[in-house]
């Protein structure tokens, strides 16, 4: 027997941190991931302990690394803990972080309101050779009352869903770009990508989520020379009409019940 | 054997409304949930369901009421539905409706992004005699940096917590104030009430959650002549100072852990 | 302004207390929530904190009483945790402990595989003079395919569901029932009851929610002296008949599809 | 611009089986997700829905091939609706299809006990040329309170954690093995497998969560020889051992808080 892929480290790893402004404090937070991948088999197979970094030495590694200016930015901070882990320890042959942060809006000099359940995250995966920095968003709920059709698709014995050419579109999007490197202005290209998106979801005369996914896509990359590619990742946040019909009702578009489950989902990398 | 108390409905109805204007669209999102009280003892002890309107019409009657003009706002919705039952229904004697509303921002004439992961709510609860209607919030999350402290507290064998007076305070709020009658601007008073606890929260010097929980309160009652009183309920949303000293780190008060479990929960209702 | 009411506390503290037998291990898991009521005004309205004992301090007490014998039933440890925290505070005149068990199946000595969502639970809630012992389950999930049928309601104008005679019901249980004192066989008790509940969920001829709901109240009360009433609370998880028709499929009661939402919720409390 | 891959489907279908027996009845709880790829790139670049199948008729699908026989196993349902959606769309080049099924324990000829949170998957992934068929558990929760050690570890600067030769190990595991074939008896095999990784996560003296991943994957490969490879994620699942000491209580392996996060994580694939 063989051991094809592993990987180990620690998930959920969430810090805070301050920096106190003469006149006003900066805060950020995070939730970090962590995966190592290299020569870890006689752990597996002997139980022998001798090269593994304990998660738990990741977690203050995360802690210790926060004092940094990186931690600013989910890029620069999952780089300099990458590139941590690879320094210090010749058995890893690849690092993975992930981080998440949490937005916080500023509500006077001290105090912040929470800016929803969406996360600005970054993946940086890095070997000794190279490091892939991308940049992204989970979670990112966006929907139009407008400008939105699914219209002449195939139809089999199945289908009993009905053409339109005027529905609620709506998405709860997660997004990774990959960057051409990494001198980049990471606040200021997450916020230029998130504009474009959220507009070109706006004022798309959308024919299917698929149209919609590709149109965001191509506006970043046709926007953004130092991005190379960006998956997109759309759900069907499905809007039903309601069949108000049955109880003497007349419902001209105007009442749906939105819906969970099942839901429509769509997937692609848009690429150069 | 009695039945001491019994109510039954339908949870989580969830409707949205399309508003077409002639240059753009309003749309309103709301989760219903419906208990009627009543005389029904019959139906659990005999089985007899004759005077039991099914759950599922309950549902239909929130699509249907959801054509007027109530539907824009949680409480006059809930004050509609609540009528509505005891309207058609002379064996309920009480009808408890909540509305949730989801936050969504425009982006556009006709496109919206969502606002985050607290909810306005409404609830009314209403006999054929009176209403009483109450409004609030969930959710709600806050946090400052400065002006939070926590010293002087009683100490037994098991306290190790530290005197501070300096720490993060956050909380995930939820409120409910009840109003003295339904001749109200409701989403100016909404927005006049968060407005107060936010800003409240932002300013206070802080002795502890249970102070500025009564701050608050006292706020929302000192300025609002048609609120009765107000129920806040506010966990609190610990950030632990991380201990870096073992691993050789400072920790001037830069670095926590933000942690969801245990935490404390304070709450209370403030009145006139 | 006044307080109406007041209580604070700690929650979601988790503990586990292993007990090591000669040739086997014994192991309880426990979430605990603790509220306290009493003379705290104070430190609402001018932030003097010296009668607030810290829910840090509840922490601790959780931990440190985990050594006792009562750990190993709900009942018995919310019954010292309230007392505990009766006799050691004068300013408290109230202290309501809730204690939910993890459900652990033992696979050899030393070993055990988790028995599923549903947590046995109980609720103590405790002043100088007396105790109120509740026992209780939630999320405990049920399911039949035959003998529940819903007839014979009330019909209105939105009144559009179907009569049906075969219908698949199901429920995900919260039930609480209180103890007549506390010289009760906890464990014997709680499986009992469960037991009692499951079998009438099973046997009934059931002609709705409330019917059944009331059916498993009355057979726990027809057979337990020492339980004093018992409050029951049914969703109705539903299993809809799927449509098939339009696209050419016969479904004779055989195809359903689970939802979440909207659901049907019953609740009553059945006495003596 | 190019779309490096795309694939597109429904997720959380959810469908019930129920199969009237003369004297009882057999219950099946599916939630099914399916993802198609093929050539589908004019949809997403043009607009043009006409090689579009609506995942709304996916989801009809799966209503309409429950009826069949290979409703019962998730490996035999994901088989058949991957090879449905291949035959009638030569557009679609790969049809992948998760099926996980909710358990529920018999009480009773017509009645059932929900069996946990843990669901039985099956994954298929077929192309007009093959099907890689693989079976799996997601959520199964196991842990020991003895035969569990972690020493020797590596140590930087950062490393706190102390070496024991006695602690709580807990996991919530997802496996998935892959079979060479599909002559195998599915619910034999399944819960085969899952004796098998239970017993030797029982039986096993484990030097780390790595340890006990190879173990578990090394008995199946040993005993099956049906399974090519198995893939396990092992979360740890850590209970802390609870620092008793600043209040003066003792803590001999005792106490231990259960927690969520941080918490390690696992993963690799044991192959041939």
């Amino acid at each position: 027997m063989t051991i094809l892929e592993s990987r180990y480290g620690k998930s959920r790893v969430r810090v805070a941190r301050l920096i106190r402004q003469k006149d006003r404090h900066d805060f950020y937070e995070m939730t970090v991931g962590i995966r190592l991948e290299g020569d870890f088999d006689s752990s597996y197979i002997e139980g022998d302990n001798s090269s593994v970094l304990p998660t738990d030495t990741m977690k203050n590694t995360v802690y210790a690394l926060a004092k940094e200016d990186a931690v600013t930015q989910p890029e620069s901070f999952g780089l300099l803990l990458a590139r941590y882990f690879l320094t210090g320890n010749p058995q890893v042959t690849r690092a993975r972080v992930e981080v998440a942060q949490h937005p916080w809006h500023r509500h006077g000099r001290f105090s912040f309101v929470s800016g929803g359940s969406h996360r600005r995250v970054a993946v940086v995966s890095a070997s000794r050779e190279a490091a892939i920095i991308e940049a992204g968003v989970t979670g990112y709920v966006l929907l139009k009352t407008s400008g939105s059709a699914f219209e002449g698709f195939l139809k089999d014995r199945f289908t009993t869903l009905k053409e339109t050419g005027d529905r609620i579109l709506s998405t709860s999007l997660d997004a990774l770009w990959r960057y051409r490197g990494d001198d980049v202005s990471w606040a200021a290209s997450w916020h230029g990508v998130m504009k474009l998106i959220t507009d070109t979801f706006a004022e798309q005369e959308s024919a299917s989520v698929q149209h919609t996914l590709y149109a965001a896509g191509e506006a970043v990359l046709a926007q953004c020379e130092h991005i190379e590619n960006i998956r997109l990742t759309m759900p069907n946040r499905h809007y039903l009409l309601v069949n108000t019909e049955p109880f003497g009702v007349d419902n001209a578009n105007e009442i749906f019940c939105p819906t969970d489950e099942p839901h429509g989902l769509i997937e692609a990398v848009i690429s150069r």
